[in-house]
């Protein structure tokens, strides 16, 4: 070992914005084997009710090994790897793009993850400034499943000398054409009993909004669990005492939590999207605090058909995530309209059934 | 498909009275399997220390193939199958009769469950009514694990035709004659170390009564994870900005957690019941908030002996499950007495071995 | 049987002062087979991040067979044990000596436990006294994997006649010549990307102190349900009714939920320290309440070399869990001084990777 030991060692106090220089890369800590203890915990934190992920025989019948992972607690588990990394110091969690799950994941898969800096800012205060990472999750084979581009706000160190500014180019959607869609998939072979539904691409059409009637009020522990359960150390979620000492003076919701819940309380109404396949932009728009009750408004913004699948399509969403305030009182937004009431704002993909013509 | 998509689909807002015409099924969405995580999650939340759910080699020496899931884990998850169907629009749950634990779950079965309209009767309001449902719940192979029957008040729409009134018969009991023991099932070979109990069937009478000495205090975390895990669906537990509008102006603590807490609590004084067999009779008398703290009484109805077997009995048990109150203090209870601090008046059926003479 | 079955038999109200005759010997029990579940949900009550206990392929590239279970999840688990005969009267835990982890202890083993009383003195008051016990927990193939001696002082039934004084040697460290090291592990193989840290034991020395950057805010639900998932009964985690009658008028965090915090909290700056070995004494100096938030300060007290290895030694570390403080601002302590926020003092040692001379 010829570089001494402390260049190799993550700062006991994190990295800080001077520490971000482009193409640095972060091979994260903490590689995880996801289990069904994993898979059990997330839906006590969620409620999620979706059976692909907690019916064996179903998933195997539809053409999977064995029941995939909830997109979205593979999305915090990885995303959880680069905390300690990216945004230990972070001040806020401004945006997501690119966001891609190239492949299912199974309990007994081992996740590592691994980010590279491609872009840094100073802000005018010159207090922080603006991280950009793109991340990418691998499985146990290198098989990369999931991967994402993401940018926060992180402190600077009191005079340190900053990268010279990069801003780096962001994809505004991930193509259709490129969604992944397993070959040995037939999801048209599920009955519509198992969700309760028979609404299918079909059904649904650009313009169209569905309130979720469920809400979810969200406890300083259920967040806590969740957070940790990712391995995510953010002290913003965890530290009261700390926090006094914040603008809100209290923990902080994390946002892929406030995600998780909307996508549970969104099976009422999207009972056949049985997978995300994209995020092309997301924002969390305010924060959440405990004894927020949650609630979920998608509109739906493009059908979208899958080279060589008739029968499994895409639907782009608009995922609303509204605290406080049944979406049914919730005007309609426009496509950059923002809304107090409003914590998430998030436009991706999920994959449903087509209907099959006899 | 030559009938609608939307009438075989849930409607995202539930049913209503109105939609329980007599003999209507409903084959309820989300099949679960069963695994390890959520039996580490049931210890975690109730505290259930009966060995025979935690220990494999235990299990086995008795003649199980694994450990079974704790009886109430296995009603919880059945119970919330039925809720988005059934009671999402449920007022109160009224409850229970002819509860039978037909077969012993292990980890790694797969639940489905169904329901059948048994019976209708509008309240004289016009605003709600009662529906009657019989459910059925099943492992992989068809085998029908648990089978209950089950009344609730549920609202109806405003205007709505509610079907003609249906009285369905109801049993008051399930004859010890029909309980479920395995064959295979040899619970003299466990040694009375792996419970601190040697207190068997023999040691019992009708008239004991037993004040556990445990308290639970209930957590509003505590039991939205419960209720989750158990993909339980009603707004009334989870929902603190709709339950502003509520007669309690809070969130309801799910029955079926009071039921596993009290369960859980009396392992001290009946460490060697080992298995519920029925409930004949029960109903929530109380609702339950968060802050309250749970104790509960046992009163001994019945020692009941099994067909062609000397080696396992059956008590007949009376279940109070009491808040905010030392059970110790309170008074003896008639038949269909009522108390303010009881919150649960369960009439159910244990096994437990009997004293083998040498 | 000939002995009357009550003798068999753990009291309903628990053991009391009285009942603690030296060298009666207690099996405790509630066997447990310990699963990925539990290890999940240690994750997520903790936060805890060391990867060797949640990759799978890691534990394998050095030479485990699979994970081992966090040393603090099997103690949690253990002590859960002994409580409901040992401590359920408890009035407060006293003191750990002589901890030994013996064996490591995967996902899949099953775990039993036993004490035998070593020593017993009543206070002057005549009310309560402290009880010594020396504890084993055994897994499925009777090879002990943890041992430990502690005092609990625990109330007396009125008028009942103690047993005569008998006050037990007690060790004050356990020596590093007798630490358990697998021959089999290979700790050396381990990249310092899977922790995001090279400073192994060469790079501590006596007298480093490290104040860990992270603060974990305890709610109630937390540590009860931390303190439920070890099947540790004792009433005064869990019951805020019966707590309005107690000193501090509330529920006490169970003090090994403390352990496994700071534990976890340790991760940023002792990253290698893969294994807990032994602790040589500990004391909760403090109670924790629900919102307190912890912190923890480490002061390495010594670097402990060990017999036929190179690639390994120990570290023996000072653990002080501090509440609603900034460890940064707490005084250096002499090796008994208190301090009213340090709530927990434990003095341990844990194993390290050594550096390789190429």
């Amino acid at each position: 070992m010829s570089r001494p030991w402390n260049e190799l060692s993550r700062p006991i106090e994190g990295y800080f914005l001077e520490d971000f220089e482009p193409d640095r890369v972060f091979h994260h800590a903490t590689p995880r084997t996801i289990t069904a203890g994993d898979v059990s915990l997330y839906i006590a934190l969620t409620g999620a009710r979706h059976p692909l992920h907690c019916s064996e025989p179903l998933a195997r019948s539809v053409g999977y090994p064995a029941c995939p992972v909830d997109d979205f607690l593979l999305f915090n588990i990885a995303f959880g790897k680069t905390v300690p990394d990216v945004s230990y110091n972070a001040v806020a969690n401004l945006g997501y793009a690119d966001v891609r799950f190239r492949a299912p994941v199974y309990a007994g898969d081992t996740i590592t993850c691994e980010s590279r800096v491609i872009g840094v800012k100073e802000n005018s205060s010159g207090k922080n400034g603006v991280v950009y990472v793109t991340s990418t999750a691998m499985n146990q084979q290198g098989v990369e499943v999931l991967g994402w581009d993401r940018w926060v706000m992180v402190a600077k160190r009191p005079g340190a000398r900053t990268p010279p500014t990069v801003i780096p180019p962001l994809t505004d959607e991930v193509p259709a054409t490129e969604y992944n869609v397993s070959r040995s998939l037939q999801i048209a072979a599920m009955d519509h009993e198992h969700t309760g539904s028979a609404r299918l691409w079909d059904d649904y059409a650009p313009g169209d909004v569905i309130d979720h009637p469920g809400g979810m009020t969200v406890e300083e522990s259920d967040h806590m669990l969740a957070t940790r359960l990712y391995q995510n150390n953010a002290r913003v979620h965890f530290d009261a005492h700390l926090a006094q000492g914040n603008q809100f003076r209290r923990r902080l919701v994390y946002g892929g939590h406030v995600i998780s819940l909307c996508r549970a309380l969104s099976f009422d109404g999207l009972e056949n999207a049985f997978a995300v396949t994209a995020i092309h932009a997301g924002t969390h728009a305010h924060p959440t605090f405990a004894g927020d009750t949650l609630y979920c408004r998608h509109v739906v913004t493009a059908r979208e058909a899958l080279p060589r699948r008739r029968d499994v399509g895409a639907l782009r969403l608009r995922m609303l995530g509204v605290k406080n305030l049944d979406p049914r009182e919730l005007p309609a937004l426009g496509a950059d309209e923002k809304h107090p009431a409003v914590v998430l704002d998030l436009d991706y993909s999920v994959l449903i059934a087509r209907r099959q013509n006899p």
